[in-house]
């Protein structure tokens, strides 16, 4: 087990961790710079003092190197030029992309020379028939995005940093974001890349292959490994068409046991059949599921062209589905059922829309399910956050989902912490961090949200202020606990330079005996990103 | 560049290939079979001679070891025990699954110890609510897919050795098949694994998260790595719920032009809106495809209840989409169009199925399609491969494709190549192949099939009786060829022992050094499935 780490307030990560001790690298003199001004030319090395401040720091501020040079290839001949001079001198390095890492990753932890994949940024080649997308690796996320939209296809990931991380910073991170449930991994959309190791050897997998049996998959090395074990120079990446149809839904769901249950499948409405079906997706007690589809049946019983009116739903949650028919669609049904069937909702004390939120069809019926008061509220939480009016329902839901760490932080400072665990111990896992913050007065508030569909909770705790101590009494709670219900500690973000004394709660000690074992003959001087994943 | 490995006609791999050298391991002597008996106990280790026969030689007879022992563990530990003892001993070993590889990769070469997961055959656990299915390596995929499909899931992969593959084998050879395009292959889909080193260290991966980024993702290293870097004892996999419906059609496409544009995604039919729509997908000459419209709109004019009939379709192969709608479905209205549509299609001597089959809804109607000599044709086809008729069409299509290596083989001797290249190649392959083999006058066909959707192609040869002179003759032209398309020699099947000396074509001269590096960091005496995948 590693020594504990000890943090204090500074700026600079080596006054931060006062007992993380740099490795015995050279350190860079004025000969290397003419080297690399010789290899890559003067426009493309950053020495200004103030320029590379940006790259020695991450975007939250919580890791600040002291690195004195950029270098920005443009070639992975470049790359390997560089990392062979400084493998043979001795000097670290860092990769770093989009520089939007959230566990110090992507900044120097001492003065390791930074190589930024910014000039990397070209498009190879698209398939339009495969879908196949081959390009250098600091091509940014949303640039490729654009660029596959004129031709029917998007990124197989999308994550909130897309207008700065780099694509190769999200293969070395293995990002997930936001479509890996539908796509799957990087693992599973990377068809080939190719990477340069620390001695400047050029592993060229740069397969744009949807199957390739033959040998080690050395790629996956790469995926994941935060640039320790390489620098990632080109990627080939399987994209899907461009979908005809998104539907996003805001759900409110009364309990975690119903959040687990809306993950099912839900069962398939046959009733098509008879041309045009109505439905109506409301909440109401058991009592009343009888009476209101009998109701309705006789209100409507004179109403021509109406075919079926009938009701299923969900016994266990009150959730009942409402279903007309008629052989095509008649404005004349539409405006006899509504207000009635909403009004009688209302009158039952229901939900007009249990599980399909409001958006335009039945915005004119929200007085049915919300009180004067509640939808002044909703209007001026609209105006807060939208004063324009320019938002859309399917902007305005992601933003509520985008901005809801950016709201956290108004408290003054958010713990935010990325774990995965199984499904039914989300509730569990904030039950457990309010019950071992309960003498903790500073805490603000104790919060999750986070990836149904794939198993990661962003936990999160709020202060005033930034305190070391208590984050590292959160950590040495957090983590073994994350370890006993045999989850990750970290699922999207990776291990970095922040999480290097928690690894050994997600990976037994066999595992990181293989990753040093891996570590080693790849990069026998450890000049790659050290202190990151790997003490 | 390795030797030219020379091949003989003979039942033993060590005589068939006389220049392929045994390593210098030690050879199993008496006390071996004691410890191996005390380990395991009598009964999970076979040594009569005829028995171990069929652990020696693969399902083509290909290849053939003579090893003297199988041992068959139930437990991880007692794979960690055996392979730390043979380790030490310096015995050779060479896993197998349900040994149904193709390359020669599961089967010893020399006199290896066989370690075969029969026995490790348990289901450990499911979660329904997540689709995770965690179990021991040598479950059979058949037995898997059963014990799902009950709990409503199935295997996210599905290939024709079904019924005896282990799913150890299919990660370690990281098998594709069916379900690949739909699910991705294992590298998605294999959540956690955990595998023995070849020094008895266990490498607990036992993930059943869909995320996790702590450290290097070393499962991927044990996914097709065929048994070389580890032995594979449990799987955690992901598993999608049962399909509510499969489609399967069988499409007949001029060209292979016309084969690639059948892979980008159709148009939207967007008429459903009327109520019922009825479909016609025919094949006409584009002179009629107007004629035929305004025909059945005249047929149609005075049938109640019909809304629409138009057409659209593919100018460019002459496929034709008719589509009348009506309020509901009504029997009557497809009793006026059917016969009326077909005859007039007959008679424009167009096809009344272009895109989609025959199935059962077209069954009566296929005499205006084929002349009563194809129909009888093809009725002999159907009694001779299905004499008692109780194939389902579902059924008969699977076997068509199933069967294709079956019927190919019955013109003697088959060589079939697995290879992935860019879907733009495919008939070049065949084509280069016809033209490479022009003056072999042993050959009997060259063809190809495969998989359109992920660019893996079977390439396949016939003769009356095997030659290897032929073989070598083809694998020494095709695989520089796959390489110059930057293709894949192996799509599915591995390198296994028989690809051994075409790595090269496929893997670079940097990637092939590092898979080397790898290897003898993970397993220093080269104990582990020698001879396989690097020589």
């Amino acid at each position: 087990m590693m020594k504990k780490i000890i943090r204090k307030f500074s700026t600079l990560t080596k006054d931060k961790f006062p007992n993380i001790k740099r490795g015995n690298y050279s350190v860079l003199k004025d000969g290397d710079i003419q080297y690399f001004e010789k290899i890559l030319g003067k426009n493309q090395i950053i020495t200004d003092a103030d320029e590379v401040k940006s790259y020695n720091s991450d975007w939250l501020n919580s890791v600040c190197g002291y690195s004195s040079i950029v270098l920005k290839p443009k070639t992975t001949e470049e790359v390997s030029v560089i990392l062979k001079y400084c493998n043979d001198r001795k000097l670290a390095v860092c990769p770093q992309g989009g520089n939007t890492g959230l566990v110090g990753g992507s900044v120097p932890v001492f003065d390791e020379v930074i190589i930024s994949s910014t000039s990397m940024n070209k498009i190879l080649s698209f398939d339009s028939l495969t879908g196949v997308l081959v390009c250098q690796s600091g091509c940014i996320l949303e640039s490729l995005m654009n660029f596959l939209k004129e031709k029917g296809f998007i990124m197989p990931l999308d994550l909130g940093a897309k207008g700065s991380c780099h694509i190769g910073g999200n293969v070395s991170t293995n990002a997930g974001g936001l479509r890996l449930i539908k796509y799957g991994s990087l693992h599973n959309t990377v068809l080939g890349l190719q990477a340069v190791l620390a001695n400047g050897d050029i592993i060229d997998s740069m397969n744009t292959l949807k199957k390739d049996n033959t040998g080690y998959h050395l790629k996956h090395l790469f995926i994941g490994s935060e640039g320790t074990l390489g620098f990632i120079t080109k990627v080939a990446i399987q994209c899907p068409p461009f979908p005809n149809a998104l539907n996003l839904a805001l759900l409110s769901i009364k309990s975690y046991d119903d959040v687990l249950w809306s993950i099912r499948e839900n069962i398939t409405n046959a009733l098509l059949k008879d041309g045009y079906s109505y439905k109506y997706d409301i909440s109401l007690s058991l009592q009343v599921f009888y009476q209101i589809v009998i109701d309705l049946r006789k209100h409507l019983k004179n109403v021509a062209d109406v075919k079926t009116v009938c009701g299923y739903g969900h016994i266990g949650d009150g959730n009942l589905h409402v279903n007309l028919t008629s052989a095509k669609f008649n404005e004349n049904i539409l405006n006899c059922i509504e207000p009635y069937i909403f009004e009688r909702v209302s009158e039952f004390r229901g939900s007009i829309s249990a599980e399909h939120g409001i958006g335009f069809f039945k915005n004119k019926y929200i007085k049915y399910s919300k009180t004067e008061n509640e939808i002044n509220i909703m209007k001026s939480l609209k105006s807060l956050m939208d004063p324009n009016g320019i938002m859309n329902p399917y902007k305005t839901i992601w933003n509520l989902r985008d901005n809801l760490a950016e709201g956290l932080r108004k408290d003054g400072f958010l713990y935010c912490y990325d774990i995965s665990i199984p499904l039914n111990k989300f509730t569990e896992a904030i039950n457990m961090m309010k019950e071992f913050l309960r003498n903790k007065k500073e805490v603000l508030s104790i919060s999750g949200f986070g990836h149904i569909g794939d198993g990661n909770l962003h936990l999160n705790v709020t202060t005033a202020k930034f305190d070391p101590d208590l984050l590292y009494f959160m950590e040495t709670k957090l983590y073994p606990w994350v370890s006993s219900v045999k989850g990750s500690i970290s699922s999207e973000h990776g291990i970095g330079f922040l999480k290097l004394e928690f690894l050994m709660y997600s990976k037994t000690k066999n595992e990181i005996a293989l990753m040093k074992q891996l570590k080693t003959v790849m990069d026998r001087n450890n000049i790659l990103n050290p202190l990151k994943v790997l003490s």
